[in-house]
């Protein structure tokens, strides 16, 4: 596997064919990051030589006979994420350090030769789902530059749906690894907790993050995952598979959707529109639709922000580093605030309702095999979510919360464009390990979904 | 599989060879509870005619070819488990109710054939290690009436052990299906938390509680599991095996055990020797002994004594009755009452606290087959008890508190006699689902603990 540049030109992928060498490829990608810094995207890039030098090191491995299944690939890093030797800031620059040691995932790609080019954007602490809440500067849809990016991981969606790296590394709470995707028209995938380390990232639920994958095809995301997945013994979140996670979905499916009556748009109906078009394309593809009640999924999203999870964020944070006297930014701080309002008897009662919450999920779940979602409900425009942050933060949210709690995976992909420009994604989910299988079925689909082409806004 | 009365003619058991019909063991049984009031073992018995007349129709069954394992043997109910149509107390007269549905467990007993004859005596709301917290009096040894019985489960554990019935069913949160056991010189099996429903349990920490097994052999224990295990969808917190769970430990096994220099017996060294004695006989049976790092586990059980999760067992009683009102015993009520001092974030950096030291004793069990610690430290008398209810209980608990946190399924066994004729016993343990395997062990040591004999202190 090697990388070029494919899809009219503008994007990185990590494994269709050659058209460049590796070096010419880091000299493309650094061109565009140089070019478009007004995408806020990055908020560390590693020196151009620096990264040059170690792909010809590797370069030298490989033609010495090591097998580097990612060689020269290039890749950027949330910068909630541990990379040695690059300060990390989680958004929050009286926060930053800088690692000696990289987190386990990115060790792995580095070990299987990808190079990693930089930390990207997010929101503070990754508390948020719009790309909005940043110090470093908000980012916008790669599509429509008034419309957010989605977040939280939102330097690094953008990075990859821009073309300035093969893929890149998000976490994923409550949707930071899928919102993005879907509103940069590009493949975002959110394993199951547990599945790939999280050592070496600054908490936020340690309980329920993961570290997410975007890029540009089903088939990369695939490749990138077979490289970070894997048990790792020094990760307490780390888990052993309850069965095999190779599993496939067969020629003829069930899918559970919500009822077009329910589909929750918040005022632009054109978006469930497109859930429908969705949903028709899964049934061609040998799915039957099964209406389900999307209530226990809804019930979830809510304890998520309006329950005490907000305190293992707090909890978590303030282990950290004492949150009251570093400049957060407003609406970081109001949320994390909202923590101390829940006592540990508040915690206990919302465990113990989500544990019926997800007896409920399971039994929807054994009668389908797959469930799609809208990724998001509607876009929202930078000015609006500065508008009404949380509100609107909460609205994004709606079909990505609950996935963790209910300890599911999921592979956000392209769907289809609004007829003001804006992609949007569907989210495919189901129960912890399946996450194979969920690739798989999102590979069938994939070629299908051509009504998500966009006009890739340059910024250059 | 029948009833019988065995072990110097003192105790009913479940699946020794027939020596009277089951019409007359009942019989048997109820002179004994009627002579043994004083034990305070029983909050409510059936009317002893409704017991027969339901054996008679049980009798009818198996006589018109239907199989029921556990055929017209008795059995108790500790007190906060449904059974219809008697009230349920949890050991506060002012929460009781008569439920119209028995809990899971009891039902499927009562498909076996079982006959059960009432309700037992315990801790109330199951909060407490001692079994002389009830207002329906202490409960004692069946050795000697000085000391506890130890509890929460004490009703159904001292009814074991003076006869009255061949089994009962405890719960099991903290050490309340094992320390009870250990005091009364029998056998105490506490499931792996999920394996049998606990489907119709007044909840105490539910995300914890487990139905426990008393009994007088291990081959009894079995012949219980076999009928009351299964996964049942109506209870938020069933799980299905991550494995299977008819593991064995092979004829050469290492067993973790505790440093002698390292025991803590509170004061009694007695208690060390005795620890020591059941080591030797372990290895005589073809184990191992691997010293084990305790800390771990005395971490987690410092979480659960002194931590949130006081708070979730707050929760779980708050959200069934208004627990300032009713007359709570003081202990209880100083219990409930210090949940309240921990916050949400407290809760979620507890629980951040016991994933690390859950992978802590993953790695511990990853070097030994099963652990083997003391059931309890030492035994303490009523009266000193009462002096120091909560400090005494804590220490009660030094050896048990940590399993459910952890995960882990146990199975506590008689071990030898203190030379004041306490009979005290001993706790093997494993990871979740190895309960077969830690019953295959303990069958396989169960008649090399003759030094468990004690004398049967009659209160007739």
């Amino acid at each position: 596997m090697s990388q070029s540049i494919a899809r009219s030109g503008t994007r990185h992928e990590v494994t269709a064919k050659n058209s460049m060498s590796p070096l010419e490829a880091i000299d493309v990608a650094y061109d565009r990051i140089e070019a478009e810094r007004d995408r806020n995207c990055w908020i560390h890039v590693r020196p151009r030589d620096e990264a040059r030098e170690e792909c010809r090191r590797f370069m030298a491995r490989a033609r010495a006979g090591e097998s580097l299944p990612l060689l020269g690939i290039s890749f950027g890093v949330k910068d909630n994420i541990d990379v040695a030797g690059m300060p990390t800031t989680a958004g929050c620059p009286a926060f930053s350090y800088t690692p000696w040691h990289s987190a386990r995932s990115v060790e792995r790609l580095v070990a299987a030769g990808a190079i990693c080019l930089g930390k990207t954007n997010l929101d503070q602490f990754a508390t948020g789902l719009s790309g909005a809440r940043s110090p470093y500067g908000s980012c916008a849809s790669v599509a429509d530059a008034r419309y957010v990016s989605g977040g939280s991981s939102s330097g690094s969606a953008v990075a990859v749906a821009a073309g300035h790296v093969a893929f890149a590394l998000g976490t994923d709470t409550g949707g930071s690894g899928r919102i993005p995707a879907g509103f940069n028209g590009i493949v975002g995938i959110k394993p199951t907790v547990g599945l790939v380390s999280s050592r070496g990232l600054v908490p936020n639920c340690p309980t329920l993050d993961c570290v997410s994958v975007f890029c540009n095809t089903i088939t990369d995301g695939e490749a990138v995952l077979d490289v970070i997945e894997g048990f790792d013994p020094e990760d307490p979140y780390s888990r052993l598979p309850k069965g095999l996670s190779g599993g496939k979905v067969g020629p003829w499916f069930r899918f559970g959707r919500i009822a077009a009556a329910h589909v929750e748009c918040f005022g632009m109906p054109e978006c469930g529109e497109l859930y429908e078009r969705a949903c028709e394309r899964l049934s061609q593809a040998g799915g039957t639709p099964i209406e389900i009640d999307f209530a226990p999924f809804r019930e979830t999203g809510e304890l998520m922000f309006n329950g005490p999870w907000v305190s293992e964020r707090r909890s978590a944070i303030a282990s950290l580093m004492e949150i009251e006297a570093p400049p957060l930014l407003e609406v970081t701080g109001a949320v994390l605030k909202s923590a101390l309002g829940y006592s540990a008897v508040d915690a206990f009662g919302a465990i113990h309702t989500l544990y019926r919450l997800r007896r409920d999920a399971e039994k929807i779940f054994a009668g389908i095999d797959v469930l799609m979602v809208p990724t998001a409900p509607r876009p929202f425009t930078l000015e609006e979510m500065h508008r009404d942050p949380i509100t609107l933060n909460n609205r994004l949210g709606y079909y990505s919360y609950f996935a963790n709690l209910l300890d599911l995976c999921g592979v956000a992909i392209p769907n289809a464009t609004l007829s003001n420009g804006m992609p949007m994604g569907v989210t495919l989910l189901a129960p912890a390990w399946q996450d194979r299988a969920l690739i798989g079925l999102a590979r069938q689909i994939e070629g299908k979904c051509s009504g998500a082409a966009f006009e890739l806004k340059s910024r250059a």
